[in-house]
């Protein structure tokens, strides 16, 4: 299964849980493991609370963390920053499977990170178990 | 299968390898794989060599990394420096299973990241195959 | 199903993308998840680009973030600095399994991290599913 988010911003953290929670339903799966995946390599995927003040601090450490700046694949294309961002952040996260949901702490969220948009960005979930 | 560790400080890591590895023994899964996991957004798994040298260095790096800082999200719960690394860390960490086993390194150890202590957390264990 | 690759040099990226999808060929599985792991713990996988300048830019990144220091393990073994990379970058990278091949974006390529070469790494390719 897979699913589009049409990110607006430059950088941006977007929650997609109620999107991949609708594909562990049709899934059938009970008892497994979910993967969420971006497809791409200027977005990555986090889990963890999402509330805008967080949304700002992470856009903010990853601005500290992977600064803009002479990196030497802006040669080629001027988004070297947004890739060291996803190689760090990582474009999949699973999460357990039971009872046919995901089991996700309380103030865990699935979240998109567009770290080169504004782009239509997939996401494909895929989920195993029994 | 899931248990719960008990954290003692702060900032904390801690060696929680030989429970997911009696989860896997019962799981009776023969090959496949392991998904350990924390329902929480501000703990996360690492996979290391454990030892106390290297805990006060990764304490230390965290640290020097996500700094206790003027985040926005204190306002709300003053506690935004342990959502930053929980999110960059992880809540969850896949393992091979191979002859009903985790497939670790000599040196790897599955570590659970306190970033928000004393707690009680915790870990999920799913363990996926044949 | 297993593989290794010699790395050459003390700091490295390794594009393993063909041998993983060839394991995944291998294991029969069309609908899933693959996992690519790394049983060491001063190595990593992550999943981005790979062109040279990308590799140069992601190596001085990682020398900024996680710079060799007076670190407390150096005094059992002078290769701290390795095992904080490895911590961070994590050993496993998943990725969907669809059509009996991996799905991965245009732009992607499943990357060994070497911290602490030139050594010989195991590679385990775990893929589960239908």
């Amino acid at each position: 299964m897979e699913f589009s988010v049409q990110t607006s911003r430059q950088r941006e953290l977007a929650d997609i849980t109620e999107q991949v929670a609708s594909a562990v339903a049709k899934s059938g799966v009970a008892e497994g493991i979910c993967l969420a995946y971006v497809p791409h390599a200027t977005a990555g995927i986090i889990i963890n609370e999402f509330e805008p003040n967080i949304e700002a601090d992470f856009l903010e450490l990853f601005g500290k963390l992977f600064p803009s700046g002479n990196w030497r694949h802006n040669k080629i294309d001027d988004n070297a920053e947004a890739h060291l961002k996803s190689g760090f952040v990582g474009p999949g996260a699973t999460v357990p499977v039971e009872g046919g949901r995901l089991l996700l702490g309380t103030w865990q969220r699935i979240i998109l990170c567009e770290f080169d948009g504004p782009r239509k960005r997939m996401v494909v979930v895929k989920v195993v178990g029994k």
